[in-house]
């Protein structure tokens, strides 16, 4: 359901805001930072190229409370209601005519000044793997007469991650070392990764959650989402391939994951649902605790996606950051209501701060392939970028941009914010 | 290297330590409890069926701050040499002829009366595979004819678990409900699980740990280990068995896992260490990053395993917990150095209170079997019980109980405490 918030007519006297194409008064995604003059981390609102302390800002009490924190968990667990609440009174505090701009004002900070933070304290992080075409292509690579195994289009695959090695947009990633083994050879060797790659996902902020062996029914998931961002959930393919058997990929992914800074809630998402695309015939329907007519109807997203690199020889030549992949939500084969009451449907606790991935997230055609390892066929075919360099897997130096935008006729466009990240060669 | 802490001659004030299976002076392990009157969780010391308060008791200034907050993970961080000078300084505080009785006694509370807790808020939980033999057997029922994965003799093979689930010694644990696919079905049901299973496993916690991207060298690995506990990673069998492949186990692990609420000290297990059990002939020797002469020399362990169950038809019988495996950590095929290292091989970081699993330890025998999975055959030959039941998988009411027991010619015995639970039937 939209509301006044979401009209594309409303404006704000935060001048950069309107027509920004990150954060317009439409979005008002939450973070955390620390202001130019240093201080104590608090949750913020991004509102155009400016920041707005939560922390001390004319909002209800229990917001300013849990905002102060130094993390958006206390924020996350007092769920939708309140969120709501706060998104009513930001779009009136924030908007032309709204009359607050003098108590508003002396609480805003420009967002270049700012340090960005992670934004929450994140208990257990779990990777789903709802993008189906990433599914095809990669399984292709590792079992080629099987790519698509018989549980995927029953069980919402997914597998729990490193926590700890989540790090906010901005942070370099190092490459990783680890054991590697050539098909050909006899014994595997301890070397630096040489087929380092990232993978297009959306991050979910899990809000209140459950308590150890409730479940969440999958027509109430939904409200145990706090927002959503982007997620490069960075990617050694060779340690992969020698490792991830039987027990699923380790070392491979957990020396760094890279999350955007801004959580986008669900509430600036509303215009931008659509129904759930339809199984394509002969695939099995879900079981009956992962269908909800409602969730079916809207519980997927259309939300554009974008992989971006610059090189350091780009860099150096001034060429900006190339597009080599443009994928949508639309091609996650299970909602994030789906992924949720999977997540529950056997007792498992959900948690504020915990994060979900949604796995790789590719298009169905060449353009939009969501990893290096689909784009480059499993680095048999160079992918071309402007600077005549060519990529097969990510080179030292090599900055991975994502990039998320949401538009839709006769509503305001609103966009996630960078989810970036520098490799820095191995140690 | 073992001191006067270990004299098997040493005795205590607290006579119900001298002569204990479990806590005599010469262990000493650390836990979480609440005094019976009450009052705010804090770290504490089992001796006999006492705990003496560490956040009141005469010991260092760093350890008494460390002790007041609830967890012991500002104690893991504190390292090891403040760790083997608080046993210095317990040894003498609770030994007969101390001449610290007096200073010490009213703040020794009846462990009978105190709640035990969680010993540590736990960041990251990971899993590891290294008990040979189980390995081979689970293998065997999985992969008929695939057994043991190439990559098994040289990756310490882990994944990551749920840390949220994980709840102490005591706790019940509740039947899960999941996709269930029988072999001949043509499609999965959700259904609570049939093939409910325990796993016999080491729970190691971590100390300081180590920053991202900076690595920690195997010969450094032990200092790393803040101490050592009895782990049940309780399995959905049907659960894991359909939902596995690719990316490993999920939901069929993450509904519970149960710790032991005593953290038994590196210090505390110096005299049972042992050379790392020479390999087979024709295994390959590790890579260079995870072979350290001193670890090989003297980084396992000689410490015996125990699973027992109490049904609840032998509960209302009055017979005895029945022991029905029995194995030991020899059984490891890699050292918890070379676990540790290979965690942060490729600059994951570790951090105090992070809590890492052997894996399932099963002796090669038929007796040491440490999953009924394994004892029944995948489910095929029923585990005959002094009750004159049965059992292939556990049935609601069934208790398990892990124990662990140190002992050597020479010093005094050690043991674990019980890791227990309680299957409670599906909600």
């Amino acid at each position: 359901m939209t509301d006044a918030t979401h009209d594309p007519a409303l404006r704000s006297w935060v001048a950069s805001a309107n027509g920004h194409a990150e954060f317009p008064i439409q979005n008002l995604p939450l973070g955390v930072f620390t202001p130019p003059g240093g201080g104590a981390a608090r949750a913020g609102v991004a509102i155009g190229d400016m920041i707005l302390d939560l922390a001390a800002a004319p909002v209800a009490e229990d917001i300013r409370e849990a905002a102060a924190g130094g993390s958006l968990n206390a924020v996350f667990a007092l769920g939708a209601g309140p969120r709501r609440a706060l998104r009513e009174r930001l779009s009136l505090l924030l908007s032309d005519g709204g009359g607050q701009r003098g108590a508003v004002e002396p609480h805003l900070h420009p967002m270049a000044g700012c340090t960005l933070h992670l934004p929450a304290r994140i208990g257990d992080y779990t990777d789903f793997y709802v993008g189906i075409h990433h599914a095809v292509n990669v399984g292709r690579v590792f079992r080629p007469d099987n790519p698509l195994l018989p549980n995927y289009k029953h069980v919402p695959i997914g597998y729990h991650g490193r926590a700890s090695s989540v790090r906010v947009s901005g942070t370099p990633v190092r490459r990783p070392k680890g054991q590697i083994k050539a098909p050909e050879a006899e014994a595997p060797r301890f070397a630096p990764c040489e087929r380092l790659d990232y993978e297009l996902e959306v991050g979910i902020w899990i809000g209140p959650g459950s308590a150890l062996g409730d479940g969440i029914p999958v027509g109430e998931a939904d409200a145990h989402v706090a927002g959503y961002g982007l997620l490069n959930d960075w990617s050694a393919r060779d340690i992969q391939a020698w490792e991830y058997q039987p027990l699923g990929p380790f070392l491979a992914k957990n020396f760094g994951s890279t999350i955007s800074p801004w959580v986008v809630t669900p509430e600036a998402l509303e215009p931008f649902r659509i129904a759930q695309p339809p199984r394509p015939p002969g695939d099995p329907a879900p079981l009956p605790y992962l269908l909800d007519p409602q969730d079916q109807a809207r519980g997927a997203f259309d939300i554009g996606l974008e992989v971006l690199i610059l090189t350091a020889a780009m860099r150096e030549k001034g060429i900006a950051p190339h597009r080599i992949a443009l994928s949508n939500t639309r091609h996650m084969y299970w909602t994030v209501a789906q992924m949720v009451a999977h997540h529950a449907s056997n007792g498992c606790d959900l948690n504020p701060g915990d994060l979900l991935g949604s796995g790789t997230i590719s298009a169905p055609d060449t353009g939009g392939f969501g990893s290096l390892l689909e784009a480059s066929r499993g680095g048999k075919e160079p992918v071309p970028l402007p600077s005549g360099e060519v990529r097969r897997f990510l080179e030292d130096g090599d900055e991975v941009i994502l990039r998320a935008h949401a538009s839709r006729a006769g509503f305001a466009s609103i966009g996630f914010g960078d989810c970036r990240a520098t490799v820095l060669p191995a140690n």
